[in-house]
């Protein structure tokens, strides 16, 4: 149960302070270039520590490919890979041994399997997502290939929300700001709050939109695999994501259908390029809701696995607010996603009569 | 592509208009004793005509059984089931066959598969989920046994929000009306709404709050296939569900760790009963948004297969709001989800050494 | 686990005295005719009493085709059908309800499940590849449009075997007598070893030889589903079915390399049309060993289930050979695995750069 | 495609020649104590140089564990692994770049993806099944907890064929010798043939049985992957593996069902522990046909990548005969499959009512 894709398919491993993080990717098209320099920016995006509002460890998480590539290009057979860790800090842990962090996954896994790797969080820790990055930079080597494009933005931080719809955006700002939100005055307030957040020993959330471009009509399964649906498993899926729309979502609660339906004369896109399940060609946008990261560097209560209360001030590296370095990892999701489906339609492709 | 679970599985065939809808659930275990009028009462709370605020297409909806079942109890083979489709008034739809809907599946489909059944939406029909409520009774009564029980309830329409969390209602009385609403007040309110849409000739959505009470810890798989995320896809492949989120949501967007964090010193739930995307013995509770349906039953503009603009007022039976007959949909694939996972602990179960 | 095939895949259902006996087609190509007579012609090819050598069971088996179908072509969405159960003389099983007949499944799905429908055998009876033969004519519509034929034969009964390979059969010949064997002198032998046997009570197996022509190079998963290995899952999963080999197979064990590779000087198939696990353009042909049916009409000793020694002599309607009805059924699985195998290779063909 | 089991599920991944071959262990129940020298112990009874039988190629094949376990033991999350190539001579491969060597998967690569990684075979090198064997020592760790053993020995090479059947052998003398069979003088015979066809650059064929003891009744799922069906699968999917049958086989042709029928009186297990497709608690046996090695240390007349015929002697280092090192390799499928069955039967145990 650590595989996500039909076609293209991911499967994962590692623990945050196990020897490796990483997977085998399956299904990947033979014959594509190999960009490795475009893999590795895409891991050094969710890098942590690469600005004052992430976390201070200092990994370099280079990948390793060990297979399925020959001569500078895929060769259809499955690519294995791996990124070793090594910053890591595992005594900072021990005083998680006997305790279970609220909210956190602590509790769960220790009673989903009666034993867990305290270390770092183990497997539910978030160095997790480099497995997923990996695979979804491979992604974007085909979907570039055929004109899909995925930019992921930060659109909301605590209270602070962007006052523009992703239309009325240069997407091109994104990264210009270690928050990753394309409007530089809310940007600049983010950034204060998350740091006002930080030096509180606290931790706050937010929401993440992501805009597809370029996607062909088609992509989606229509029953159970709605391509809405999937996607929405894809970012619920990824760590503290606690919440998924799309299109005009909560936001459109109020409208009724004659509002809400995408007629020609509107020249609306409140379906969000999604209809029945399926892809109709416009622009895909979805939001993710994150919430405040669990474990705080301030003195909480706590549970011990003896059903005992006591108090833990956590050590070690955490993030005051994850979304910065989850809008990669948003845009990965979206990417897996998307190319599975594509290769699932390349069959319903070949079905019609010619 | 047409199925859902991994090892209780339901996999579902029909379209709206065709001879029937039905399907074959895998995984049932073996000698469960039926209650076919509960399985039977499930579909009738899903079924057109209940009420004045649904679409007046008057179908029996009745079960056909045609394997799996032998002296009253499951056999562990599969169950075959089909429900006739009887009531169609397929010559209602014959302005359809060259027309696409404004937000409806009609275009995404005829692109897909280069073919599509156009009367009632086909395969797109919301009949469709006639298959998952026969599923979801089954997994049920697994679920009863074990003491888990899944309440949904309609908790807004349009503006008209419930003003209490689920733990402040009596959810018994969400059958008293047909809204499905366990607030008498506020069903009303929500009543008068629906019926003001529907003399309009258009449609409103609102939400879903389901709540499981009884789910045991350790349920969920804790990378991609987390608790939650397997929900959200249940739920967004819903007809028209197009928003999910779970605990605090998108209305804690505002709080921070130390305010959202569920310590022993709290008493909160705002993770929703699930951390790490493991079950954590606690409710369950999750909200499911569906937007106004698409089908209008007053003139709006469409394109045709040719790419003109015309004018279409939809004829045939539909639902001015989805919601009462949505909440058992809802119950439904919550219960084959987690009978699923529950299933999959017991291996987990076996696993721990004595 | 009632599914079989990624993309082209059947779910099945039923048991033998249960109402019906059916199915769920997924992954069915769009836009294809549909010649229903063809369908039920497969059928009948493996309907019991067709002739003298099997049961004498008279069944209709007429198919009801429940979804999937629009104006005479496939709409890409599931082909849900089922046969009605009719000549059903349960009673003739009541002496098995307490018994366990010797070789047989019974024992085993008591085992297993705690419970099982012992009237007919089930679930366990050959009537459960009816479901098959549909799937399989439905694989077939789709592989004759590529020019891949399919076409199998008994090749041995007890001590008769065919004294020639396929390639100096006409095979056009096979259907001409009732045990299906392309060389009429041979026919007749079987015929009369198998009325023998009939007399007496008695039972006896053999094998099909199944050959398949017009294959694309190219079909296969090279690593755990190669062709071969799927294709002996798939007809080791025949009642009755206890070996499988391909190529130069069992009876090439005393050749040496240098023997049995095909070099281009050699003109010899000995690869079966398989290497590495992917078809290779070149005529494949595979053998399958049927052991004889388990359920004598003459009496034997038994096990009931209070673990007793009894005897038994079955009533009820049986082949005392499975070969000439499991000719269609060899036919069904080939068309199902190579369809599934040329869905996935699509993928394959789509990957490569142009 | 490049993964196996349901439950229990190896995903592998490497070539030859690449940087490593290695895999993804899913479902591997939380708490076993893993004995890695076991682990190594198996590795290094399939490594090539072990005997003068072999291969010269000479790997430490030297296992290194990535992830999920944790202070000793299994902590229920995917095991990571991986082998490093070390002892590659890639330029003796230069000459098979623009050739198809006769009988092998370097057409049929080529063909599926069109690019190949040419140096030693690619992912079609039975170096690919260092991950099966890692994976089976996993699955064994868990078997033997419960009783049941896994054990295979070389029963034939060539026309060399064991005079005994297993239950008259004493299977703990297998490892006495190179070759792997259990019967000493029969083993002498085995061992100065593959040294005679080895001395004239060719290959030789054969066949290994293989014995499962202590499994309880149950396994195995009645339809499609009936317990005998997978494993034919998990066998045929061996390179070279050509044929596969269980129970009496083919060498029971020629008996009737009141021979072959194994009733209370007979206390025969020609049914090879297994009816219906499911395990009856009896011993289970099964054999493999391997072909004789496609690649030769001498002439012979091949295609090359335009067509023409050419002539190659191989270089690099090839087995004369793959038996003795598939005899783990068999034992390693059979412990994934069983696994793999054993927690879906955990299921149906939950499932009986008390």
């Amino acid at each position: 149960m650590n595989s996500f894709g039909h076609i293209f398919r991911l499967t994962s491993f590692g623990e945050s302070h196990g020897p490796a993080i990483g997977g085998v990717i399956d299904g990947m098209p033979a014959g594509i270039e190999v960009d490795m320099d475009f893999v590795q920016q895409q891991l050094n995006r969710r890098r942590p520590g690469q600005s004052a509002l992430t976390t201070s460890r200092q990994e370099q998480d280079q990948v390793e490919i060990l297979s399925g590539i020959f001569e500078g290009r895929t060769t259809g057979t499955p690519i294995g890979f791996m990124v070793r860790n090594s910053n890591q800090h595992s005594s900072d842990y021990d005083n998680l041994r006997d305790v279970f962090r609220p909210s956190h996954a602590d509790y769960t896994y220790q009673h989903k399997y009666g034993v867990r790797d305290h270390r770092g969080g183990g497997r539910s820790s978030a160095r997790e997502t480099i497995s997923r990055v990996v695979a979804g930079a491979f992604a974007m080597l085909v979907l570039r290939q055929h004109g899909i494009s995925i930019q992921a933005y930060t659109s909301q931080v605590g209270p602070i929300a962007l006052p523009l719809p992703y239309s009325a955006l240069d997407l091109s700002l994104t990264e210009s700001n270690p928050v990753r939100c394309p409007h530089p005055d809310t940007a600049q307030q983010m950034t204060e709050l998350i740091e006002k957040v930080k030096s509180e020993g606290d931790t706050i959330g937010g929401t993440i939109t992501c805009v597809v471009k370029g996607c062909p009509a088609g992509l989606g399964e229509p029953v159970f695999d709605k391509l809405h649906a999937v996607l929405g498993q894809a970012m619920l899926s990824i760590n503290a994501c606690h919440g998924f729309d799309y299109g005009a979502g909560f936001e459109g609660i109020n409208q009724r259908g004659s509002e809400q339906n995408d007629t020609p004369d509107s020249g609306t896109n409140n379906s969000g390029g999604i209809q029945g399940g399926i892809s109709n060609g416009r622009d895909i946008y979805f939001r993710c809701l994150f919430k405040p990261v669990a474990t705080l560097l301030r003195e909480q209560s706590v549970l011990d696995k003896d059903g005992r209360i006591t108090t833990l001030k956590a050590r070690g590296r955490h993030d005051p607010c994850v979304l910065p370095r989850a809008v990669p990892i948003v845009e990965t999701m979206a990417a897996i996603t998307l190319l599975d489906f594509m290769l699932q339609q390349q069959i319903h492709k070949e079905r019609l009569p010619q």
